[in-house]
């Protein structure tokens, strides 16, 4: 059923089930279906609203490969029970991942607790907690793929925050079944990108692009991301280092908007294809910014 | 007239006049005194509006010494006349900075144009402008100080983010002629934060402190630091490291926070002394943190 997705030669778009959060997941991936989309990217809550048989049925029925799941892991911040919990909580996470089909899940960090603000000693906890949870991922046959965040985050959400910290902490842990979720809007930023992305090589689980503009809106900043061409990302360039760096898989469009949401279902859909087309299918954006 | 910042051995104030950026500058100057403060951060506007005479009159008269003045640069975005002026711009300040008897002057990188937005080409840019800028700074007896900026503003603002990067533009330019200031708002989050700190050691020219939460307000995400202890920073530890660094100066709290400069003056400046008291004096801290 699910096409081999490093093997694709072509830039193909995944929709992130983010980017028409407010929508059901059957409604979603349909209009996607109609849209010409051939892959989605699942959050675990609309699955486990329908339930892992119906969403299964309702990949066969579209004919949409999983790239990925998104999200668990807040490990980073907790110790003791919690820790313990929240384990488990990936545990499950990386299950239904298995049963919907996808190669990786998606895993945050977590932020800094009060008792503790050294972001070198959260690393050891995450790091501990990825061994944790590494033959775990090996028995699902699903890659935990840890999301560097934007620093804006660090302190609630995610101590990794860069490229080279996530290969730090994830560093020697099999390569198969631990690798890196690169976010185009949280990493961008970083003079080391390209350099970095390098480094990653076969590290590289997955890809996300939205795009970046200020101000970023009220509460918590955390709905500002535009779709690709809107901000100020140059997802040409960053697309092309991902590229080289070995990665074919799809690319996800994962926008967090509370405008965007507001939007019918089909126009979200219809703009996303139109603008993953126009900025992340290589030859025509390089041609257009003549970066060959 | 002015002590020798670097031979200091407490933990000493210094009042950023962005701090209490709706206030004069005579009036902050007279209020810092009366409050105990023995050094001040200026800002190039406020001093030119008053002119140098005037300036170097009440700091004789209130016995502030100068810590720093705020800023120049936005050099990486520009070439041609545009850069010429820039380039043109920073020697001026840095003439007035002299003039003043300030050991730095700030530098601010500049962001990313949109005909280039590589980061990289950005970075040769500035190196090349402060290649020519470095015999300037000498000939006026003071520091260029280039400070990383948080990853937020890099589109328009600064494309360098981080202390490495600082440390890597500058590399092999004179250590006495050409450092950086570490603003605690804008690194906290780098998880080389206390690595880079001690391989900047004597390159590290300043020392800026504030406090960061979520959400940052608008316009632009500017102005939502907080004081020293409002927020989430570990500045015990960011401040232990800067110490650990070889930093004896005096440490500046600046903070932009449109609510704080609704405050009268005299609260602002007591709220910063309270707080730097509490949060920046470090035996009190450590002992409170029990970090030894």
């Amino acid at each position: 059923m699910k096409p081999p997705a490093h093997e694709e030669t072509t830039t193909e778009l995944s929709l992130n089930q983010a980017t028409t959060r407010p929508y059901p997941l059957i409604a979603t991936a349909e209009a996607a279906m109609r849209a010409g989309i051939r892959h989605i990217g699942l959050w675990i809550e609309p699955v486990e609203e329908i339930g892992i048989a119906r969403t299964q049925r309702l990949l066969a029925d579209t004919g949409l490969s999983v790239s990925s799941v998104c999200r668990a892991g807040f490990l980073a911040d907790k110790d003791g029970a919690e820790l313990r919990a929240a384990i488990d909580s990936v545990k499950r996470a990386l299950d239904l991942s298995h049963a919907v089909g996808s190669p990786m899940l998606t895993l945050i960090a977590g932020g800094l607790p009060a008792r503790d603000r050294s972001i070198r000693h959260a690393e050891q906890r995450l790091r501990t907690a990825l061994e944790e949870l590494e033959p775990h991922a090996r028995q699902a046959g699903v890659r935990l793929a840890l999301e560097p965040l934007h620093p804006l985050f660090v302190d609630g959400r995610s101590i990794v925050t860069t490229i080279a910290q996530a290969l730090r902490v994830i560093k020697d842990l099999p390569a198969d079944t631990v690798g890196i979720l690169i976010d185009a809007y949280a990493t961008y930023w970083d003079s080391n990108f390209h350099d970095d992305i390098l480094d990653a090589g076969p590290r590289i689980a997955g890809y996300q692009v939205s795009d970046f503009a200020l101000p970023l809106p009220g509460p918590e900043n955390m709905n500002g991301r535009l779709f690709p061409g809107d901000g100020s990302i140059d997802l040409a360039s960053l697309t092309s280092s991902v590229r080289r760096a070995g990665y074919t898989g799809p690319v996800e469009v994962e926008i967090f908007n509370d405008d965007i949401w507001s939007l019918p279902l089909e126009t979200i859909i219809e703009r996303t294809v139109a603008s993953f087309n126009r900025y992340l299918t290589e030859p025509v954006n390089a041609m257009e910014r003549q970066l060959v």
